[in-house]
């Protein structure tokens, strides 16, 4: 959806849409349409969701990292193909999918980190904006471009808007400009910005992967899920529900041997329990 | 309100409070009450909102600029009017009133600016938090005095509480202090500071409206709308709300146009349908 | 609770846990368990709420100061105390207790304000989130490191998420990791970040108080109280609200005597009514 994708959108070859690769406790998920800029069809949609849906399954997997393949993160939808079936049916069926994938994200047991380099552009913005953590290059550029092609970044607009300040938001939406990453870092929308080539932004990646990678995978748990139910609640009523949170989390065997190694000044060996 | 504001508030002279003019889509409305820091007098409040109303409804105006004329953009409530009239009748009825206009504004169809120069403050302030986005001049300086006269600003913190982060706005409404134009840009308050004089100001507000004014109008109302609406719906009714209208803002005219624009490289042309 | 903290938590002695000093319409409360790092025991939670409860009611306080002794402001609960009693009901009482103090915090008819040096983590640095205000020494750290030993900061979170912006409170939670003043600064969870020495900070932070505790305390108590009601609400209720707010507070004698010392340009002589 960004001014500056490829338009040609070219059948996808016999390459995957979508490359999973594991190692050390982080799940990796790369985007795979890189002559579309990863422009999400619904194909790779549904890719994504079920590789989300077998990786929230998995135990040995504690971080997830979504990045893509190519010149640029995500350019938002596939519109060639919304533009060649333009029923009402494949459109629904495009947006809710599309809405479940980010949902899915949020939902996910194991912490997720963007990397970006590139372009990051209207459900792309969106998903880098969905993620818990994001770690972009020096380089990378986020917009909701949406509304120069007349279909303003609605969906995208959720999760961008609950990640940035309002006024941040409504310029990246109503003008649909670029905004480059030392102000995407100010605003809230990642967390680092990595100068150098793509090996520096895949060592900052990868070291905070592992960072998070080194706790409970179910203290994480815990702690994801219920960072998400509280936000939304009102403030009497996140207290109670997370101080009832906290005491079932010191009932862990990891909070045990967590507290236990730290009063003795060892390292925790975490069982996931 | 501010504490450098003119006390004296003469009379009004022949001139209108509120001027209006129109250009190439964009509406200015120019609080016109130099003399009183373009202080919100009930009958200014009143002009403003029948403007706003007026606007809402033409189809000629895809965008609004809001400014004040003379030295400041606006210094809030008319002190002296409310000390004149203690009636409680006469306090709900300017209150009410100003709460109406800074929600009409919110509501408005068309996208606001709020271009601010030398001073804003109490509901001044909260006229630019009120606005989508804002443009100031590198000296304008952004208060909410009121509790330095005895009278907290509580209707500008609705607005300002939801434009800047927490603290931040506590600041303002605990001291009472000016924060300068880049500060407020820092805290998510304006969009941009223009370094220069009244002209760059001029010149850097028009680029953003032309900009902004050179989208669909029936995409830009739709956004804008979705966009009050979801912020404040948990996050899976935001997105089956948003998906919703994804979905129609494709059937529009302007989407089919835009994307095809867009495939065939080639500037859109809006219908505004 | 955090990888600094003195572990060893030696005996509190005859020395009170918590200090109150009084002067010039500011209270200030000292944590004093310094060579525990302030670490918040069940004693010194029920002290810190008994005193906040008898501060709202007194008539001759206008803001609170909260501080640290030693070393640092406060590192959290007290790890020792919840490793000696592994009962639920113990663990309920402190978790239930440490949200009505923070709650104590926010719903205390006067503003406060944190004054942190050294380390402000876990439960410490939701204490700096739930103050109104925070003034940081250039060295203080601040982090949410719960996660380090098993037991996400899922109650410090309630404050820090809604101080930060989301991917900003993430990162400190997940890796655990401590942030320095000035990005402490940047994202909102402080106000100043004082350079140089204890005397500056403490300079600094009497300044701010004296500030605020020169408005009338009446004004302050409705500001702060609607405040934190609003912020909770959707637009249109918070406006109705707020302007019902406003009419109340223009009956305060408090907005007499302000409205009319500011249009006779003198000092305003508070009565608290």
């Amino acid at each position: 959806m960004s001014a500056t994708a490829d338009t040609s959108t070219p059948p996808d070859t016999a390459e995957p849409l979508l490359l999973r690769r594991d190692g050390a406790g982080v799940a990796r998920l790369t985007l795979n349409r890189p002559k579309a800029y990863n422009a999400l069809s619904v194909a790779l949609m549904e890719a994504v969701l079920a590789e989300l849906q077998a990786i929230d399954r998995d135990p040995a997997i504690k971080v997830l990292v979504i990045e893509g393949a190519g010149k640029g993160f995500c350019a938002g939808h596939d519109l060639r193909e919304l533009k060649d079936d333009p029923s009402t049916t494949f459109r629904e069926r495009t947006f809710d999918l599309c809405s479940r994938m980010m949902q899915a994200v949020v939902g996910l047991r194991q912490p997720t980190i963007a990397k970006v380099h590139g372009i990051a552009t209207a459900a792309g913005c969106q998903l880098v904006a969905s993620c818990d953590l994001a770690v972009a290059a020096a380089d990378a550029r986020f917009g909701t471009p949406g509304v120069n092609i007349g279909l303003f970044c609605s969906t995208p607009m959720v999760a961008l808007s609950r990640a940035v300040p309002r006024k941040q938001a409504m310029e990246m939406l109503l003008t649909g400009d670029m905004i480059p990453a030392d102000r995407a870092l100010a605003h809230g929308l990642v967390n680092r910005v990595v100068p150098g080539d793509a090996a520096a932004l895949e060592e900052e990646t990868a070291t905070l992967a592992a960072k998070v990678a080194d706790k409970s995978s179910k203290v994480l748990k815990t702690g994801k899920e219920a960072f998400y139910r509280q936000i939304e609640m009102p403030l009497a009523e996140a207290y109670d529900y997370t101080a009832g949170v906290m005491v079932e989390n010191m009932g862990y065997r990891d909070a045990d041997e967590g507290i236990g190694a730290f009063l003795e000044k060892r390292k925790p060996v975490w069982t996931g329990e």
